[in-house]
């Protein structure tokens, strides 16, 4: 199966990172596909720009743009990898979704209304984060961050969130903690 | 009252930008004393990196960020205007949040457990949207946009969100809403 992973970590030693490094071990081992597109190791510009508008209108799209749509155009299945930041995600990655994920690439509106133009791809979103559980439980934050993540990107483009698993208290987390996270990494990609 | 207006918005004629006008307007007439941080214009990397953390642990924060800070400080009102991209804020305000908002500026850690450290301050957010209000009510969206922005963020660090207004389906709107939408803006500062 053809896999794209984004990670979106400032940090080569995170956690996040050895999440990234497990998912990758378990997909090589499988057989797939793999392309990994490490944010900040690419040093990726998240700021969508005035031009890049006028780039999209005149068909002429930044290479750095074009290299990542042709990436999700490949793609059957999208790892997601980042730490959850003031409930959402990290710049770099929400730049990523707003420079690449495009009106007339990821979606577009006709007669009948919106079409979802990435259908029939899956995503797989693992978010880490320093808060603990309860503390997100308590004020009904998990479905909000579902909501504007998995239903506000990726199901506004036809692609299908299978699941979004999060790894809280990762701050304080020991070893045992942490494997058994890095083992529900592996399960998941079965 | 000392007023922080900030503007995440790519493109100097659009409606977000009308937005600052009206309220920037408004203020002066009120006598407040404004500062204006349009983080477009500003040229504002918002993507928090490593460095930025060594910093704070060192004590010796980029002079960009330390500025933010001092805006942040001294002001007693916070307006925030940006327009919804992907159900959240622009990478460059998002990032906006991540660089600035810090460890120790504006929250911390103690035995008693979360310490807000901004308390005493009020905001008001105003966000449009090209998605019709139709669209997000149906899936309960703007709760879940206001759990991940005024509690996820303001919240936490202990400013108080008086409001948050948005403008739906701005691309289609005629001058009528958006005078309506203006007025809006207005009434809100009084």
């Amino acid at each position: 199966m053809k896999t794209l992973v984004i990670i979106a970590s400032h940090n080569s030693t995170s956690f996040n990172n050895a999440i990234k490094k497990r998912a990758v071990e378990k997909l090589k081992n499988d057989g797939h596909d793999i392309v990994v597109r490490d944010l900040y190791e690419m040093n990726f510009n998240p700021v969508l720009t005035k031009n890049d508008f006028e780039k999209l209108h005149g068909n002429n799209l930044p290479e750095e743009i074009v290299r990542e749509q042709e990436y999700i155009k490949w793609a059957e299945k999208i790892i997601v990898i980042y730490p959850i930041w003031w409930t959402g995600m990290p710049a770099i990655l929400k730049g990523y979704f707003d420079r690449v994920m495009l009106y007339g690439f990821a979606y577009k509106f006709d007669n009948t209304g919106l079409v979802k133009l990435l259908k029939g791809k899956e995503a797989l979103i693992f978010s880490t984060s320093g808060q603990p559980k309860e503390h997100y439980e308590a004020i009904g934050m998990y479905d909000a961050m579902n909501k504007t993540t998995d239903l506000g990107i990726f199901d506004f483009v036809g692609i299908n969130v299978k699941k979004h698993i999060y790894f809280p208290s990762i701050i304080s987390a020991n070893d045992s903690t942490r494997n058994e996270y890095l083992n529900t990494v592996e399960q998941e990609l079965n």
